[in-house]
């Protein structure tokens, strides 16, 4: 038996050993995508404590045996780690940092999971502060959206140490089906923010692309044909097409109903540009693609799938 | 034997006739795509006739045995199809409808396939002007760039009546592998210029994101594992990636070299352009991105594969 | 005596004797512009032909004294000067060399001044060919608008040889009161665009400052004396704010009714579009501006004036 | 004697009297700004107290009679007013409330002015600090530029309470010719900014259309003539020209030497779109203008005056 092999089979006790050791989680913000996470979570036998600003929002998990608290502080006080799932930078700031906030009486050696979508240069101070107290964060942006939190198959992609990251592992595979490792605290939220830019820009082109190919007399049917086959294809195109009837199984076939709205696209390319600005760092497309989703916002879009910037395009009203 | 194969050998039987019937192919538009697929006729026994304003085009064609025209009126009069492949709209209008133009001396019947990438209402004028004359006409831009014109693996997105492509299928199969009738007169050149569009947003966005990542301190290689699986994923991030050192042979890899040139892209965006802004669509990313292209241009760049807006965006000097 | 002064006069003296030739006018376009310009040319004295393919358009004119003609081709058959006044390049070609149009019939010597709002390229292609006719052509867009037009108050931007120039001025005069050399023919039409996508730049920039000076506490009335004393100061801001309220007299203090409508300026950013894709000239905040004006066109805006793009940024309905 | 006049006469009795009560001032932040500031004060008697973390700042202050201080708090512990020119937000938090920071050691009642342009959002949480300490705050960002800094001919826009603007009002008129109050605390940055991002629109505007008029044919003594007496007149065409030669004394015909740096232009643009990004307001051209001017930072144009656009958009390398 090689050292290497010999290495892997400790490294996967030495996981199996952590992972005893967690039996107590908190659980912050349990909102549409939270709360399907927190029931996950007590599906496995975990001693689950919750807490959210909107008690109405966690009785469903007190009937399912979750206890609860009443502050961040509090939430944390007993628990081997915590999970955050919050709307915004501000929301998590106060969370942690906050008066009663998490970090007022966390532990050492306690694990932090925020799973937010926030600027990456606040999970960092957050993570420097957590640090102070010898606790342990990591950042862990999910994608998948309301099903796949339903379904336990978000996708996580996490920024923090190695080992944070293998401890964390456990927790977030009964949440997730695919957990990456995307590099030090902030590098979730960087991965998470950078593909979502890139999905706006690309869903924004495909609606003006195929609205310009009916002004031009082309059928929807051959140019989807042509750019799934060609350069043109992204994402978008090819799975996700804004223009109904393409597609059986995607928001612009039911109203643009479902999905993920213009409105967290928009908060998603809010934080794309505060990086951006902050860091110096030239975003032409990313730039305009977020002033299109904030006018959409603006103009009564905000629930519906992000898809809907076709119709926004064409001129239609929804 | 029941009539769904018998239609197709019957159909197969028909083309065969209507090949037998093409013997005198006249070429117009000899440069680096032109010469290549003036080539691939030549070594299929056709009669080859070639015009260029260049002579020096030409010298190779002749010495494998084409005949030479001074005129687009000669190189069209004794042909069974006519094809041009050139630079711009307007010289594919004077090249047809100018003084000693192939409009002047075309003869019934004649086949002409136009290859050039041009504005379609262009193409629609030329084609009312070809039917005039009893001739035929299809627009038949490609894509896939040199090697593929020197392999005979274009790409043909034809435009014009399905009796017409059934026509020119068996001419573009001597110099692509995939013939797409994509509608009327102008739907290959509006398929094209869409494809295209699309193109050169995701290129942008790709170079953005990935510009991004590194400045936030995400690794290049983590965002292309992160993208690549997920909804930002494009043609670009993919299989063209810009950021040098991802794919091993694309020209990002070897100093932005070959490809599709930025000049190209920029043409390409100022046909769609045109074609926006005559029928009032609305386009803001795709004008941004051939404002953008534009910008490379300007400053130096035209000549290296589109990619290179990723160093452009990063502010590198190449 | 040197002969370069005796040239001066002798010209001097020509354009005394040229301007006296003028008695027969005819008059192409009788809209809501054109309408008015004839009126005062009606009030000259002149014997005044008009055509319009709009029957009502001329009652009054016929009322008032003027002769009608059915077509181009008429219309300028028996005058000394032409002017056309039409809503877009394509009318223009139509009615100056389409079948019946003025250039089948128009004599030696004519003056032909074309007061549309189009494309400079299409105006110096018709000087062209009125060229060959030994025919004289200007192009003299307007600014102004509809009350300009009533009071014969008009700028006219010119472009045309000197010779041209004096001769068209003193009929010029009768409709405005400004009258501008700005070079050969088609930088009357470059003139005007160049300014009007300059206006909408700086008026979508008023737009947005005021909106983000209020979303950030700012009053109204101090941005306003800020902006107006400094750097920032435009004709948008200074004299055509686009918040109402802020100066009494102008659209924004009037439901937006009057003034120039966004339909208009989103036409004119066509011509710069075009003009600038055409010339290969970069144009980054005017092709945004065409979008933006575009965007407003297309969810029903288009007769608004176009200050109303402040309430588009803000996000109320009309 | 009425009471309105009577109050009139309390009020500026009081004023004088807050005046004498003002004769030691700290200044912080001693760069090519400040420098000439802390000049025209030391001129008029007042005991100045200096700090710079640059000690070669300050060499000159000290030998004109000013005394120094090696933190933010000595500076601000023995003086009436306290007065900080730096160059970005963080700056100025560090400056405020970091270790040995302003508030550190602040007294009741001290009046503290920021003249540096900063995000206003970071100048209202300084604001709350300071109250909590009971001394006083004001924003007052200066517009002007290096010049009118020596010659005591700054703008200052001063947001704050109006107690506090009369009370700060005397020391500004030592450094500037023009006090404005805009509002409450952040509202001087507010205006500033808006004012800015106009000025930044407006100029790449200008600098668009002389280079399109150029390119189609338009001489710019024609295009400078109709421009500023028709509505697309802005200060940056009439009083500050991007195009070398049509007026004698500005940047643009100095090589673009002196003026207001593309630097410090994207700098503010930056505040801009981090306050638009916050208040979730929409600002299309101002985020492309922040991004081009981004470009122009990336690609070696930083110190030259940001009028230099118009270089850039005819791609001229300077």
């Amino acid at each position: 038996m090689n050292l290497f092999v010999f290495g892997l089979k400790l490294s996967k006790w030495m996981n199996t050993t952590s992972v005893r050791q967690i039996s107590k989680i908190g659980f912050i913000g349990l909102g549409n995508m939270g709360n399907h996470m927190a029931r996950n979570i007590l599906k496995k036998d975990y001693q689950l404590t919750v807490f959210d600003v909107d008690k109405s929002a966690i009785t469903n998990l007190i009937e399912a045996g979750a206890k609860t608290a009443s502050t961040g502080a509090e939430t944390v006080k007993d628990v081997d780690v915590l999970i955050s799932m919050l709307p915004s930078s501000q929301h998590v700031l106060n969370c942690y940092t906050g008066a009663n906030g998490v970090l007022s009486s966390v532990k050492k050696g306690v694990l932090l999971i925020d799973s937010s979508t926030i600027d990456p240069f606040v999970s960092q101070e957050i993570s420097k502060e957590v640090e102070k107290r010898e606790a342990k964060f990591i950042d862990a942006p999910v994608s998948g959206g309301i099903n796949a939190a339903r379904d336990g198959t978000l996708t996580f992609m996490v920024g923090g140490s190695k080992e944070n990251f293998d401890s964390a592992k456990i927790i977030l595979e009964v949440m997730g089906s695919r957990i990456v490792h995307c590099g030090d605290v902030g590098m979730g939220q960087a991965a998470k923010l950078c593909n979502n830019m890139l999905l706006a820009i690309s869903m924004i082109g495909t609606a003006e692309i195929f609205n310009l190919g009916q002004r031009l007399g082309l059928k929807n049917s051959v140019l989807n044909d042509i750019v799934n086959s060609s350069s043109g294809k992204c994402w978008s195109s090819e799975l996700y097409n804004p223009v109904p009837g393409i597609l059986p199984d995607v928001p612009s076939s039911r109203n643009y109903e479902g999905g993920f709205s213009t409105f967290l696209m928009a908060k998603d390319l809010s934080l794309v540009q505060s990086a951006a600005t902050r860091t110096n760092t030239l975003i032409p497309l990313g730039s305009l693609a977020h002033q299109i989703y904030r006018i959409l916002n603006t103009h009564g879009l905000s629930k519906k799938d992000f898809s809907i910037v076709y119709q926004f395009i064409k001129g239609n009203k929804i």
